[in-house]
């Protein structure tokens, strides 16, 4: 026992160490700073664990009873701001058991029988992603319906359709708003099936070759709410894939907001003048007085940098790493926190901003008529008359080059001047140049045709609750 | 028509250009290279287009028979490599259609109606990863079986577990075998998971506003196999999250990959001495005769990299992108064909290595019979005979502290020398400090007791289709 | 010898091996398909390492003849296209050195006396960098001067400056342009730094410790044009740093390039239309008859995404290696490959795309008068008649919010008007509200005014030897 | 003036504005919590703008006093931590710039004459990299020096060398730890580099065309200890080159730490136990009591994710954004603050480390014994007895064979045995084969033999300034 006569150390697990952690060592290694935030999973995955050492004896009622009473008076003083967090204890897990044992004395120190700090880390994070993935399901939710209201307000108006940020065809505001609508709902689904795959209790694998005290596996993931228990100790101790896999669907929920943001930045100049957002939701500049400038679309583009980078350092992390624990692991929080953080905050603000966000509809209607963009159906026309499409296709590309160099747009074009580049064009062509016509015709499934896109919003309305 | 006197473009699409393409132009944009890799699921989209568009009158069935018969022999001669890819002609659809026109004439040249590029883009590729899913699901079957079959052959026998890399508790081999299998199951659930979201058809939402031509979604979509169609034209001719989370699920697999990987290295070196890798999966050195190298598993770890790479190659191209189509998004289908190639071939070769591995049994048993492995099992002794955890930990502490100082095991400790440290230990003791007993005990669901390996091995069996 | 009579490996290292190698692992480890493009540096590292042992009398005057002489004629082969690769000779290095001794019998067996293929592998890798760092210079240098003749060109022309993508400040056309020059000159200068920095020979380092054959590196260096040797072994033959930091540097060269990529679709829209790109740069679509689309730019700014690729691919790689050469590290090729293509070829093609564009001056000038763009000159106007800034910066933003409300320019008030917002404004306040005087007046070094512009354009000739 | 009735904003940047800021819109934009620590460089650059202003009379000489002499009292505040930071203030510019004008009225409100924000952002994030570039200098000397240090006190000891973690050659272990002497001297040159770069001033170039008040940009530069100015002002206000190279030269260090820390965690595992890392910087388990684990490797090893995360983050931020100064800009800082955090951090307690550890001399010794690693100096011998390489090769490779079978080792071979595989061995031989003879004959340049590597610690010595 000389360790102990030689100052050695005095931490939890420091049975066999002759000297102290340095300090340089618990700085640098502490976690307390950011794995606070786990705390109320932390208690109740040790409220669930101590009864299930009760219901097997290992604990006394009256033990349990304290453990329960202990924890829950911690909880409210972490709530109240009264409790302090000490870095040499290095994570929540410990200050938490610690003070437990300063609490309640030798019945804390029976709590992490049949556990280990892995099982705990494990369990905490669980149960914060589940959370994290309800309250994002909610945020999806609320920008979801955020697209539905304009497509409602929006229906019937019409603005440029584009490909390669050219003008390319007619199609209703409401139609482009549903497309938003849609990528979300993926988002939604595959934030869903990564609650599911998280959602399995790591409860009782122990160091990482499960445990030998009788602790019940089942009833503790039951008590925590999980659909089951992970089926490998060895797996559970060293997986981090549920980490990997929930920021993957971060990336690509602020990859959509970071499209959506450059499409209303552009929207927002001068040049499109398609949308006006409110004040409130603007900036001005430190020198330019005239500038109102569209900061929260910016920043959420920009911030999808963030989220990515999140994702790349969670796969960097666990890139050639031995089974089960290593340290390394204990840099998994961090981004997955960021990035919860960011993409809360940027659909949030999102869902807010398009309550604040007008659509300048003349300016967007004017928009539909310049830039020959009928010219697709003008080739449908011409294909329903039986000209072979690529054939079409070249008469109306001859009709665009006429139209560019004489500064006309299709519709402009008189019968006769029609007539030059087909025989087959007749009286009847004028309904289908017209931008209400395009819209009208594109009634395919998912198309932008005026009774599509009223079944469409109808049904997305449902589906988020409105109406 | 100045344009075509002014020796203007000859593209399918070139009616209003007055100029041809530059040659530099059309080399770093065409994309036949790589996209003539989909060909056959561009002729299965066209040949279910062609019949949509005969149901609906727009094409006559002798048209239809000349497209469908023109096609299989496209088809054909591509698969026989007698096609002379075009690189002018840019991609596999363009390629496509003129051989298909220079074959059956204004039949060929219809086909095109009502369908855009974009259509086709995402259909073939949609169809191609639809496949590559399966395949994947076939390969991540193959790896799980062989470490079913590792787990069966080495059911019994003890390797030490490792936290930190260091020694921590005995367990089975089969044990840490099925922790790989259940990792390569999460990314069958996951693969399943992405098939499901990705298989809905785009065909049908022609250039991005869906079209006016009677061309029946549905019809096509149950002819492609799809479940079902995509519900916006919009979101459709944007979307790649497909390709995305794709690439994500690749990612997690080849990060399983390397872990795997390297472990197979460090046990693969002198040092420690745990495998054999046999001599045909293994390489030697230019300069020094007697090395013995296990490359594969080297590589696959490398190869991480390049999957890595690939995800983070999409997510950029994707960052900021408008709404729609923008032909950035041709940037990406190499990065997919690259992951799938690369982790198609790196699940392969590691299944087929797997067989031809070899357990060094006694030098892994030797290895667990040093560094106080029991130490754990030493102190849920002493919980159970009611010493509070804590307490045992640092009981135990000491007693690893002495055997360190002393060269010796727990095990080798007498009675006399234990009950220094602990009052509370009898001759009982000596069960549990046995490697046998420790393994033994760990019965917990997903432990490393004997019979729950036995039971996770039979499980495992009847899912891979084992006896 | 019971290896030889068991069919063991046929290998140029396989003395020790008892099987020969699975063709699986054959396939998968060999590299002949992409390092095959070193073959002239691989001959270059072997002429240089002979003449070196020939110096020493490892090699007689004859066998150095033969080997020399062998080694030119492998080289004409490769580059007639008449040399046969073998895949099952692995890499570019077995191909060669094999092809010499079937040539020239034993003296081609004493090539690689005190070399390993470490050695070979890194000499190749370095000399294909240093000219590829050479390339990307000239590559650069050609961009930079279209960008000079653009200046020259567009010298007192004016178009509207942004930040946030918000009109700001009037700027010249040619002060825009300069400032991509900067950019890409301080990728010159990066890449310069790279070059540099692995311009150090590996040659002779051999496996890992050194050689303790009379091989003179500082000969072999100078033959092969390095500036000195490597100055410890153990690092060398694990080293990458130049990889990744030539990685880096394509980088940010790809990210300048999407930002110019980015400016020349937006202003392509029809919304902008600032610049026409000639037809021959632009391709059309395959529905959409009236289509021009910017395609070059696109697919650059999409190419962005495969070189961050490369990067993160080459980082992930070296991710937590231990020293010194394992094989994970023969993937360093491919991503390095890749990269070097996409920025070349995108340099090159920009370049030229930059001498087919031309920019809408009308447009452009029209534009500067809206917007309010002179606003911080008014203010600066208020702060030399000694208003404070911050009181000059507000009366402005009133002065702005007037003339938003009745639809006017700043330069369109009358004085009285003017004055209502501040007393100090006087009659000469009309020749600083007029774009002419705006830009004019920015004469800080580095600043948009018509002598700056003109001495920065004048400065930038000079340097790519315009004039 | 409507929007002063309408209760419109208050920000120093309002006037335009008829709608105060929403809450929710400052929270998420605001970035004084993180851009804070940059205040004394914000300060440094305000006092030499204003000082330019005043040698032009834009200021008085008394309100240059009184703005110095606020400023400094401000700085004061802050670092006696009295001084309130208030969000809605948006960041540190503004935060310093209101409590300026809330001190000394109006001349405070001149300021910010001729400066934008984009200035003061550029300024003070360079100003910032230039002293972090000049402290990780710092710490890269304390870390190469440790390295040094070791090579001293190991002189002389051998220790395996590894190629594929596989044994291959003996070198000293001071040659090994001087391979990471020299990466980290590559990773100080390319900071130096970097700082070159960056050391460039933006002041002056105001909202992006540069301004018309009379600063003199060469006089702030000077004053600020910048090597000169930027030449573009629309270059500059766009430019986050500077951030992205240091974060590229900050991974590259990581990664070197990173393959440090992996020898590390092996070398400490039983299996290796090369080396001994002192109980304080390790810690134990909560559940093990026998457990030492190398955590401060692990947690360097696993922080590269971080850092990697900070440029992937940086990278994508800057993708494909126009010209000048976006507000996704804004997010530049904290990935960069992170990754100077965790690179410092890294570096510090690893040089610390590293004065902690020693190396089991006896077991590395040992371990250079077996596994017949100087197979290659056996063939090396043959080569100088005129046995053409290849030929060498092969017989060593029977030679290692034959020992493999038998258990042997090379040296342990009789002469009688050795010539069974070539008539050329002679008792010479033996002095090539001991480990000694092979580590000495390694005398080429970089070479591990006692010679060269003397030498190279002597150097080394000099460069760090020991002895």
């Amino acid at each position: 026992m000389a360790n102990q006569q030689n100052g050695g150390s005095k931490k939890l697990w420091g049975g066999r160490f002759s000297e102290a952690t340095a300090a340089s060592v618990e700085a640098f290694s502490s976690s307390i700073d950011y794995d606070s935030r786990l705390y109320k999973y932390d208690i109740a995955g040790s409220k669930a664990h101590a009864e299930a050492l009760a219901a097997n004896g290992v604990l006394t009622q009256d033990e349990l009873t304290a453990i329960v009473t202990g924890l829950t008076e911690i909880e409210n003083e972490i709530e109240s701001g009264s409790f302090v967090f000490k870095p040499e204890l290095e994570d929540i897990h410990m200050n938490i058991e610690k003070a437990l044992i300063d609490r309640i004395g030798p019945a804390g120190a029976k709590l992490h029988s049949g556990r280990s700090r892995n099982d705990q880390v494990a369990v905490d994070f669980k149960l914060y992603l589940r959370d994290q993935c309800d309250a994002l399901v909610g945020l999806l939710d609320d920008i979801r319906r955020a697209f539905v209201v304009l497509s409602r307000k929006y229906i019937g108006r019409v603005m440029p359709g584009y490909t390669h940020m050219q003008r390319a065809q007619p199609v209703q505001i409401s139609h482009h708003m549903l497309a938003y609508y849609e990528m979300f709902s993926r988002d939604r689904d595959r934030i869903i099936d990564c609650r599911k795959r998280l959602n399995l209790s790591p409860l009782g694998c122990a160091a990482m070759a499960g445990t030998g005290l009788p602790v019940d596996r089942m009833r503790t993931s039951a008590a925590l709410g999980f659909s089951g228990v992970t089926a490998n100790s060895i797996d559970t101790s060293g997986d981090r894939d549920y980490a990997i896999e929930f920021a993957s669907c971060c990336t690509l929920i602020q990859l959509h907001l970071s499209r959506l943001s450059e499409e209303l930045v552009l929207w927002s100049t001068e040049e499109f003048n398609f949308v006006n957002i409110s004040d409130k939701f603007c900036t001005g500049s430190s020198i330019m007085p005239q500038k109102k400038n569209p900061d929260i679309p910016e920043l959420i583009r920009g911030k999808s940098g963030r989220v990515v980078g999140s994702l790349m350092s969670l796969i960097t992390l666990m890139k050639g790493l031995p089974l089960t624990y290593n340290r390394d692991m204990q840099e998994d929080k961090e981004p997955v926190f960021d990035a919860v953080d960011t993409v809360s905050a940027s659909l949030a603000i999102m869902a807010e901003l398009l309550g604040n966000l007008s659509f300048n509809t003349e300016v967007l209607a004017k928009a539909t008529e310049s830039g020959c963009m009928t010219a697709t159906d003008l080739a449908d026309y011409l294909v329903m008359k039986n000209v072979p499409f690529r054939e079409a296709h070249g008469i109306v590309g001859r009709a665009v080059a006429y139209c560019l160099d004489n500064s006309k747009e299709l519709a402009d074009l008189s019968l006769e001047e029609l007539k030059q580049f087909s025989g087959e064009i007749e009286s009847d062509v004028f309904a289908v140049l017209s931008v209400e016509g395009s819209v009208n015709s594109r009634n395919s499934i998912g198309g932008t045709g005026f009774k599509r896109v009223e079944e469409a919003v109808t049904v997305a309305e449902k589906q988020v609750g409105i109406g």
